[in-house]
């Protein structure tokens, strides 16, 4: 089972289910980004592993639609509306159907699976909650912003000073959560943001306990390689929380709950740091060039957890 | 000014705007078929009545946008989900905007002034309230349902035993509606259904009385010719209610708020009932065949005032 971002595990999941069996493949996405926005339910990481797995994510962009049109959006540019979280037309009925079917009574659980299957997924897909559990986002200037508003809105312009993860601490495991952790052969820290992605999925109520104790079972890997994130802002966060933007500092960060970190080659150099902040390094190719390189990944991952 | 439903107020409407200035006249729209659906707050009369005005709307089908795409309905579809209220890609923009200014605080008044402005109306366009006031359906099986579920989803061919208007007389007038009915020159009926669209305009607190005071002031439009209704279930409605399906009908359900009915040539044999229900007949083509159609009825109209 696998702990899961947006993009970057994404492509990494697309990668396991070619090496492992699909139906045997449970993922708990995070769900702290998730937000209301002109009404509608949206919950951009669960839809980015939904669609990736499905084969239909935008191969330029990792998240939204292939082939997406966004004449629903130019028209409300054109009424003076709300327009930068851009919700392709088709893409909107993904959260149509999921604030239709939140209004009606289905859990977020409910949702996630039913569009799983509507789109063909053979993994299971789990939301970290069925509560909400925002990601509260203090900017370093005095202000408190929703998730989406510092992502995609100032595009992570602006240095943070705290991510308020109370919300998630509040909000009880989707079901099926602390049962998949109890129960995986392989727990796979996905290569997401520490802070944003995998973080809220540790704070909800009971997950960090389950989570350290499967801690010999668990395979981390590292989305900085070389002082950098592939994408997003998880080096310049991690510098401006105390952590040092580095496979070592994610080893601090995860060795409580991993006993193994998957490290760029790249970073080979870090893998004396690594073992002394209490993970064992295993090195490799990290940067998910394509559907290949992705497999060949999570073949090592596999692998670095049977030894 | 004139009290407005959805496609046939919308017709007469753009006639009117023809032949006097748009800026000297106040629409007040029927609120009763808003609905929530997918969480997005729908306005169905006040789109229909905006996009007519704004020279956008579906010549065909008199409602919804010309030149309009459904991919967010055919993804919705493909998911399962619930898709027999058609939202087009553009409109859906209407519905983002409403439910996100909405959701921001903003009155439906506010909203239906921004989206008009946003069109290029010189008209003013109010709803009846800026309240929720939704007509219930009660069918002759004994269920109750949404108005836009009797319908759009059931296409209005169940029989109806009772429209509860009970939501609208509890609301307050929207600001604006009651000033508006007590200094027009003119106070027109548009050729809407009596029931569905004009009654839950009536029935919001204080209109009625204040649309007694301008009776004489007041000249309503029959939207039944010959015992049909154009459009919608209007006749097969006023059969259900115990009303007569005729413009004498119409003349009877009016009589309190009109003294001039606006009927059509093809009823001239009923004007003799329509004074005897106390309304003044006034003969003329009211089918909206063009434009300019729509423009000679409503100079009828007008002059059937200055009489």
């Amino acid at each position: 089972m696998a702990l899961a971002g947006g993009v970057g595990a994404a492509k990494f999941l697309a990668g396991l289910v070619r090496v492992v069996d699909p139906a045997e493949v449970t993922v708990v996405g995070n769900t702290g980004d998730d937000f209301v926005l002109h009404g509608l339910a949206i919950s951009p990481d669960l839809d980015t592993v939904t669609y990736t797995l499905a084969g239909v994510a935008n191969p330029e962009t990792g998240w939204g639609l292939a082939g997406e049109t966004f004449r629903a959006m130019e028209a409300l540019e054109r009424l003076g509306g709300e327009s930068w979280f851009r919700l392709g037309d088709t893409d909107l009925a993904t959260h149509l159907y999921r604030t239709g079917r939140l209004a009606a009574g289905a859990s977020l659980s409910d949702v996630t699976a039913e569009l799983a299957a509507a789109l063909g997924l053979s993994a299971r897909l789990l939301p970290m909650s069925d509560e909400p559990a925002p990601t509260l986002v203090h900017l370093a200037s005095g202000e408190q912003v929703s998730f989406q508003e510092y992502f995609v809105h100032r595009r992570h312009a602006e240095p943070v000073s705290n991510l308020d993860l109370a919300p998630a601490r509040a909000a009880r495991p989707a079901p099926g959560v602390l049962a998949a952790l109890e129960q995986a052969d392989l727990v796979v820290v996905c290569p997401s943001n520490p802070l944003v992605s995998i973080a809220p999925i540790r704070a909800v109520a009971g997950v960090e306990a389950v989570l350290a104790a499967r801690r010999a079972a668990t395979v981390a890997v590292s989305p900085i390689v070389a002082g950098t994130a592939l994408r997003g802002p998880a080096d310049r966060l991690l510098g401006e929380l105390g952590h040092e933007a580095s496979a070592t500092g994610v080893a601090r960060l995860y060795a409580p709950i991993a006993a193994t970190l998957v490290l760029d080659q790249a970073d080979a150099g870090l893998a004396e740091q690594v073992e002394a902040a209490g993970m064992r390094a295993v090195v490799t190719d990290t940067i998910m060039r394509s559907p290949d390189a992705a497999a060949a990944l999570a073949r090592v991952v596999l692998e670095a957890r049977s030894r």
